[in-house]
C-alpha cells in the first residue's frame, strides 16, 4: 500500500499503463483484425507511449478516495484521443513527421488516407465508449470489458469536458497556433512570445490534462463546481506547463535513445521553445516553480485525501527528472 | 398544415432548411470570427447543400406525433458530422476534390492542415452540442440556443446512435473501402462487385441516414428496440440506397448547372456505380423499387401515423424525381 516515505512511483506508473493498455487491447480485438483501419488504429494506440493523461485520471480518482475502475472508460476514451491527435499532427500537411516513439508514424506505416481517416476513426470511438460502455464486449465471449460504470448523467459530464478541451477552444486551436509558425511568432515584442508560447502549449496539451484529472474525479462523483475541483484542475494546470517546459528543455538536453526521436530538433526549425526565451537555467528554476505549486495544490486538498494523492504528488515530482 | 393531396414538399424543405441554417449560424456565432477555424468551419458548414440528414431527423420526429425543436441539437450535430466528413473526404490524400458545391473545398479555400483541423473541430463539436446542449450560448445576450432538450438519458443514446454510425464501422470503413480504388474492385467477380458497391454506401452514407431518421424519433423518446423504430429504420435503409442510386444516375446524366458540379467524373474515374453495373435503365428500376418499399414500411406505422408521416414519404419520393 502507499505510504508517504516510500511510496514506489515506477512501479505505479507501470501497474497502471499495463491495465489501461490491456483494457485498450480488449477494445481493439472486439474488431477483425485484419482490417486496415483496425491495424493502423492498434499501430499508433498501441505503439508504447508514457500514457501520462490516463495515468492522471486513475490518480486523480484515487486521490479523491475513489475506485479507479470507474475512471477505465474516460482513461481508454482519453488516451484515444490524445492518439487520434498524434496522427493527425504527424500528417504531411501538419509537422510531417516520419517516427514517433521510435516506430513509422501511421501515414508512413499505411497512407495518408489510413492516417486521416484512422485519427476520425479513433476521435469517434472515444465518444462511442464514453457514450454506452457497458456495449463495449470482449471477444470471443462477449464480456462486457467495463464491469465499473459511471451513471449516465456522469458519462455525460465526462463527454462535455472532454468534448470542450479536444475541440476549437482546446486542442485543435492549440494546433491551429502551432501551425502558424515561426514567421508570424518572431514579429512579436518579448513579453508576448512568452504569452503566446503559454497559451498555445495551455490550449495543445494543458486542457486535455486538465480535462483527464478532472475526469478523474468526475467518473466517481466529484462535482465540476466542488473546491476538490478547484484544487485538482489548478494542480493539473500546473502540471501541465511544466510537462511542456521540461519537453522543450528535453529538446535541447535530452537523449536521444531514451527518447526514442532526435534531439535538437526545436532549435533547427527555429522553434519557439521556453529554452529559446528564457533560456535552459531558467526554464528549469520556471519548471520547478511550476511543479512546487502543483504540489501546493494537493497540499491544501482535505487531511484524509493526503495519502491517497500521493501518486498525483509523485507524478509532478517526476516531471523534473524525467529522461523522456 | 398538411394535407396528403397537397402537402407542398418544396416548402417544406425550405422552412426546415432555414430553420437549420439560423441554428448552425446562432451555434457559430459563439466564437470569434476572425479566427481562422472558426472561418474553415463557416466556409463549409454554411455553404448550402440540400441538409437531407438534418431534415430527415426532424421529419421523422414529427411522423411519430413529436416536437421536432427537440431534435434540434441531433440534427445541428448530424449535420457538422456531414460537413467534417465533406472536408476530409476532399482533402488530397483523399478525393482531391478542388469544388464543393460550387466553392472552392476547405483545404482550397484555406490550408490543408486548417481544412483537417477543422474537421476534427466540427466532429468533436457535434459531441459537445449533444452532452451539454443547454451550454450552448447565443451572443451577445447568452439566452440558450435550444430551448427544447432532450433528457440526459436520450442524449446518452443519440451520441452513442451518433458516434455508431460515423465511425470505424460505419461512415470511416465507407471512406476505406472508397479508398481502395478501382484496382482492387476490378478483380471481383460481378455479383460480388454489386455487394462490394451497396456495402460501400450502406457504410459511407447509409448509416448516418439511418442515424438521423432514428435520432429524429429518439429524441422524442421513441425506444430503439421499438416497431417503429424497426419500420423506420427499414426506410431509412431503403432511402439511403435508393439516394446513391440516383445519385450515381445524375453523375451520368445530370445537369452540370443544376448541381454545382462536374458530371460524368464517375465514367472518367473509372469508378464502380449502379449505371456501370446494371445500366442507366435497370438502375432507374431498382431507385424506385427501394422507394416504394421505403414508402410501405412508413404505410406499415400506426393509422394514426399515417399523416404525420407525409414529409418523409414526400423526401422518399423525391428521390426519384431530383435534378441535383
Amino acid at each position: 500500500m502507499m505510504n508517504g516515505q516510500n511510496f514506489n512511483l515506477s512501479a505505479y506508473l507501470s501497474d497502471k499503463r499495463s491495465i489501461l493498455e490491456a483494457y485498450l487491447n480488449k477494445i481493439l480485438l472486439q474488431f477483425d483484425q485484419n482490417r486496415e483501419i483496425v491495424q493502423a488504429m492498434r499501430h499508433s494506440l498501441m505503439a508504447g507511449g508514457k500514457r501520462l493523461r490516463p495515468i492522471l485520471a486513475m490518480a486523480s480518482t484515487q486521490a479523491v478516495g475513489g475506485d479507479f475502475r470507474f475512471t477505465l472508460p474516460a482513461a481508454c476514451a482519453i488516451e484515444m484521443i490524445h492518439t487520434y491527435s498524434l496522427i493527425h499532427d504527424d500528417l504531411p500537411a501538419m509537422d510531417n513527421d516520419d517516427l514517433r516513439r521510435g516506430v513509422p508514424t501511421c501515414h508512413k506505416a499505411f497512407s495518408e488516407s489510413t492516417a486521416i481517416l484512422a485519427g476520425d476513426a479513433l476521435l469517434t470511438y472515444a465518444f462511442k465508449i464514453l457514450s454506452r460502455p457497458d456495449e463495449i464486449k470482449a471477444q470471443p465471449n462477449n464480456d462486457p470489458v467495463f464491469k465499473s460504470i459511471p451513471e449516465k448523467s456522469i458519462l455525460i459530464e465526462l463527454i462535455s469536458i472532454i468534448s470542450e478541451a479536444a475541440g476549437l477552444d482546446g486542442m485543435v486551436e492549440g494546433q491551429m497556433m502551432d501551425m502558424m509558425g515561426s514567421s508570424f511568432v518572431s514579429t512579436l515584442p518579448y513579453l508576448d512570445k512568452i504569452d503566446h508560447l503559454k497559451k498555445l502549449h495551455h490550449l495543445k496539451t494543458g486542457k486535455m490534462i486538465i480535462a483527464s484529472v478532472q475526469a478523474g474525479a468526475v467518473s466517481v462523483g466529484i462535482g465540476l463546481d466542488s473546491e476538490i475541483m478547484q484544487l485538482l484542475t489548478r494542480y493539473a494546470q500546473k502540471i501541465g506547463l511544466a510537462f511542456q517546459v521540461t519537453d522543450d528543455i528535453l529538446n535541447v538536453e535530452g537523449d536521444p535513445d531514451l527518447m526514442g526521436k532526435a534531439v535538437g530538433s526545436d532549435q533547427l526549425n527555429d522553434k519557439l521553445t521556453f529554452p529559446t526565451l528564457l533560456g535552459v537555467d531558467k526554464s528549469k528554476e520556471f519548471a520547478t516553480e511550476l511543479v512546487e505549486e502543483a504540489v501546493e495544490s494537493l497540499f491544501m486538498l482535505p487531511q484524509n485525501f493526503q495519502e491517497p494523492a500521493l501518486p498525483l504528488k509523485a507524478i509532478a515530482q517526476y516531471i523534473l527528472k524525467r529522461k523522456k
